[in-house]
């Protein structure tokens, strides 16, 4: 759907970079700036700095003297407004605009007069308006809109940047579009079967007991604990190797250990002392 | 649930400041930094200016000298990457895994270790990590984390702001814990019922006659066609007002019209030329 950003009366340069970046961000690049305080703003060099790799976005955009000529060709039009207005269009959060905008389906959407309420009919397009830094949208710009999307915020403390703005309103927006996949890290790990992880305990089971941690005449409740605690962890078949390795290293240490006098003993102690008890 | 912002490495005091303002507007302000560029970062101009209104953000903010200071106390770690590691915690959407760790009933989650695959256990704390804006989050600090949190972003641009970033994080996850309510406008409107809109339609259809617009005699699908519109407008009980006293006025302006000779037929040609055909 075709989308455009508006920025009425902006003031800061940094903030018309930061816009131009956070729309290209998400996949957006038709920005209009209606009389802004700089003439020159989109080649100023604040602008460029904050706009980082945005730069195609900055050339591409329009200056205009009024709402009107930004708003050429655009249906929806979307407010953003962080103070309610007496009047003017419904207020909302953006979620849940968009959400209604996208979350019906095309049947419903082609018999709307059959239904008890109107629904929104899925425009062709979409403006988002975003007013001066300082005073916001006017009243006659809010009111010539569909909606007033207000973003949820704190309530002591709303003061939202505009870029900041400009960037939750362009993803909700690519979002509700569908948006981006998000590029995972490598494939999914194979996760081990619960026999592999039977296995992976009957070693360490025994490692555990020739390293004196499990006495095998006593093991209270240490293997179910363990076979808990791995269950969570969702192993892989890698890292059963990898226990399977410690368990075995853990033995072969144990076995090249001199036998210390005394070591059942000592060997019971410490069992005592470190396994977790059963209650 | 206690929820903690970690900048590591950070370079541009406007990021610092300007990541406390995300922070506050989305009501979060426990910020940590570890090792920042510029020690003096939290009282420099750029950085207070950015803040805007959340110099108690800055003045409660704490610089320490490694991660694991800066995470102390904090349970589930939550790094922020935008380029996926061969190795290190799963990579997810922040929304997708803000839904999860909320989206599962209690008893699902007390009970977990009869399901199938461990679900999230709710974490009492959250930390999110951000890394330097040139060269974002070390591996070695990546591979600690619980998760990595991949903000969805165009293919072909993902060069996310940090305070961007920051915004979006403190957005989706204010949002997961219930998010703020949005300050609506005025009271809803009284929506007119459909005995309110007939009778109104009833006084338009005799209006529009009176002022030649509608040929009694050849209505055409004229009413029907603005029934409809109105349906769709959702009109409330000050609206019929309002467009009953318009129907009373054109009434009103007809009746003392002087009665134009021929206006019978001129009058039809009128209703030819602008009322909607009925095919």
């Amino acid at each position: 759907m075709k989308t455009r950003f508006v920025l009425i009366n902006t003031s800061h340069p940094g903030n018309v970079g930061a816009s131009a970046r956070a729309m290209k961000v998400m996949g957006f690049d038709d920005l209009v700036l209606v009389a802004p305080r700089w003439a020159n703003v989109l080649k100023r060099e604040e602008t460029i700095q904050r706009a980082s790799g945005a730069l195609d976005v900055l050339k591409n955009a329009r200056i205009v003297a009024t709402l009107d000529e930004a708003l050429d060709g655009m249906a929806h039009l979307c407010a953003t407004a962080m103070t309610p207005r007496d009047f003017g269009p419904p207020t909302r959060a953006p979620r849940e605009h968009f959400a209604e905008l996208f979350g019906l389906p095309d049947a419903l959407l082609e018999e709307e007069h059959t239904l008890p309420f109107p629904l929104w009919p899925r425009p062709v397009s979409i403006a988002f308006l975003f007013g001066s830094e300082r005073f916001g949208m006017q009243n006659d710009d809010v009111y010539r809109c569909h909606v007033a999307l207000s973003i949820p915020t704190n309530p002591k403390f709303g003061s939202l940047n505009l870029a900041a703005a400009v960037q939750l309103i362009a993803y909700d927006w690519r979002e509700a579009l569908g948006g981006f996949g998000v590029q995972s890290a490598t494939a999914e790990p194979q996760l081990a079967d619960a026999a592999a992880v039977a296995g992976m305990l009957k070693h360490w089971e025994g490692a555990l007991a020739d390293i004196g941690f499990l006495d095998p005449a006593s093991p209270k409740k240490l293997m179910p604990r363990l076979n808990q605690l791995f269950n969570r962890a969702q192993l892989s078949d890698e890292e059963i190797h990898i226990l399977r390795g410690v368990a075995r290293a853990m033995s072969q240490k144990a076995a090249a250990a001199p036998q210390r006098r005394g070591s059942d003993s000592a060997g019971k102690t410490r069992t005592e002392a470190l396994a977790p008890d059963d209650r």
